[in-house]
């Protein structure tokens, strides 16, 4: 089966829900509806859980950040030779919960490059997400904080965020990708977000917290394919 | 066979020796020269491979950090409960290349007793190692910083600040238990560490960045048997 | 007149009522009310704002923060010989809008000693108290974070904190003072708080954001006054 | 007498050569040489300095940070409106010794521009400034970090770096000017900087560290007048 074109990213953050065996378990759910629904799909487990994961499902699997750091004497930091070694095909950065210094940025999307990891760069306004752009990371995930976790997307609270976000970033980088962000709960959601010009969505206590997964992450593909 | 009392903490840093599968070869050389001694060997390998290590050895394993949060919306985070379900026994604390908050040490280290991982707050001087001894840790372990990585003993270099420590820490809490770090690079660095009135040794880079690092550890667990 | 032994310290945060000229006007205002009450009263202004406000009044005046730094290539840092130059008598450190590593509030702490600063170490919590006691600063300043700003004081809602900081704080240290912050907004909160064994208060937006502030540290003096 | 339309900013760091009184008098040195050649030059002290030194001396003054704040509770943080208050016409943003979040650059330069504050945006690498330049300061000052403080000075050991960075910038943004920094300490360093493309330099150590500071900052007029 030919997968589509969009990408929907879940993010585990670091919900109980997706801890340990649960994270392998709700994985295994989300490769399924993927599956099922021929849309591309992937998981943003915690850093302990990516290599169980990894062992378990056949899907895109990103770490949720790495550090600015080369292999060496850096105690407690995460290192993307590990994320990696743990089968991670790529990695967060930036993430308003984890914001990075602007220097730090730059180096973690060449030591994802280097390391064979796709980058998800995220950006909480157009205007920093034309900024780290210039980096050339593979996607770039618009993520208002203000959004975030309120179940009111931002693609239909504020349209504008992201068709502006969609003009900067490909003035500044033709190539990147940009991924929608932040409330996200709905297909209706989804849909408007690909309508705008994005090229997928990432998302996580709209899917993780729900009482069903699948039957949100459902509605998310078919919205997908109400757009393809 | 009975266990020593004094205890040996092996840290892999993000060292490459000490990543992936290397993480999981490593550990278990160490297993066995602790096993043959008859010493108590741990490791604090990296997050992404706490799961495989402690599904390969039946030693102490340890995280080389954790966040100060609860579950949720913390990306990027290192949650307790995620490293004990990877199979961690506990945990560093506050290592000088992952530094925190005063308030988040203590945090933590609640966190982990929460959690039932051991925790090792690590401090550089004789008063930190007594601040942080008040917040009741398992283990609080002295390493200068200046003297990390050297391969010069914080036991020979700087005896005071052990004895010191020593004194001052148990003033504060007389049940803690003390490990020395920093340089530690031969027996004789670890026999004389004990001496001081420490309870065992946390080393990285003398072991891990050894030519043949169960040599090294064998003349480790030698050390601590001349002294019990 | 001789002055009290309480100390009331009044931290200007970076509130636009007490920058630039109007916290000169605030600082003279407390001046006036401190000596005609015979209370020792000080003033905490913004970095800026310090040499103006030292050549404005005769009382202490703290620096709301130094850097554990010296002399040298730190761009953008606040060094404590600087805020000497500029006149303050002292420093506070680790307030918890400011928070630092464990490390930096000891080195903090003993840079001030060095400048000949006084320095005023904040804590959260009655364990963190007492592990900030350890670096025997001249004081110690008990301020839940969740009660700042609220106008619910800490020696109402929670005068078990403030006795077990004292005795626990006392215990490491008992020479150093200890100032009761957080929600202090009436002269029955002073009252309370020195009765409960504290030498002082550190108050913001009750004394900053009144409509009257002379008035409102005008009842805090009488409070010290019922105690003294 | 007309001004250059270059221009030359030294920071004071923290150095004690540039602390209290003597930042007075080492402005007022700079403020004549500058004015003896009719070159534009400025001064960033430190914060408690601004004020003295804005009352003293009638060229540019910076300050060497603001924090991403409003008025409110902030203890310890550099609000822009209190560093305008004392006086200062700019700031620094992002220095490599007081670097910032990405959002934060954006949050401080949008803050500099409602304040009336002209802003300086350093960054250390071409595709950091292109970076930065999205946010539309003022000025972005490009600072290899590796060569800060060396005498070895970036327009001659990595032209590149320079006519990359302008290149790279006017870009993103054709009306921002961009200053060179990092190991300047001659007027042919200066020159050089000039005739790749900049508009002026930022300088720390090679001024205020010097023995003669009017002789250094002299030479490098005389290199600016050699280009204009």
């Amino acid at each position: 089966m030919e997968h589509s074109k969009a990408f929907l990213l879940i993010n585990f953050k670091t919900y109980l829900e997706a801890t340990g065996k649960r994270a392998v378990e709700l994985s295994k759910q989300i490769e399924k509806v993927g599956e099922n629904a021929g849309i591309k799909v992937g998981v943003a487990p915690q850093f302990c859980d990516l290599e169980r994961v990894a062992a378990s499902v056949d899907i895109p699997i990103f770490a949720q950040h790495i550090d600015p750091i080369t292999p060496g004497a850096s105690t407690g930091h995460v290192l993307a030779e590990s994320v990696k070694a743990a089968g991670a095909d790529g990695t967060l950065i930036n993430h308003s919960e984890k914001p990075l210094l602007l220097a730090d940025i730059d180096k973690a999307v060449q030591l994802a490059k280097q390391t064979g990891l796709n980058s998800v760069v995220c950006a909480g306004t157009a205007r920093l997400a034309a900024s780290v752009a210039v980096s050339e990371p593979d996607m770039v995930a618009i993520e208002p904080p203000e959004l975030i976790g309120t179940g009111r997307a931002v693609s239909k609270e504020n349209p504008e965020i992201i068709t502006d976000s969609v003009k900067r970033v490909h003035k500044v980088n033709p190539t990147v990708r940009i991924l929608c962000g932040a409330g996200i709960s709905t297909g209706d959601d989804v849909y408007t977000a690909l309508k705008l010009g994005t090229d997928g969505i990432l998302v996580a206590s709209g899917v993780v917290k729900a009482r069903e997964p699948e039957k949100v992450l459902a509605s998310f593909c078919e919205a997908v394919l109400r757009v393809e």
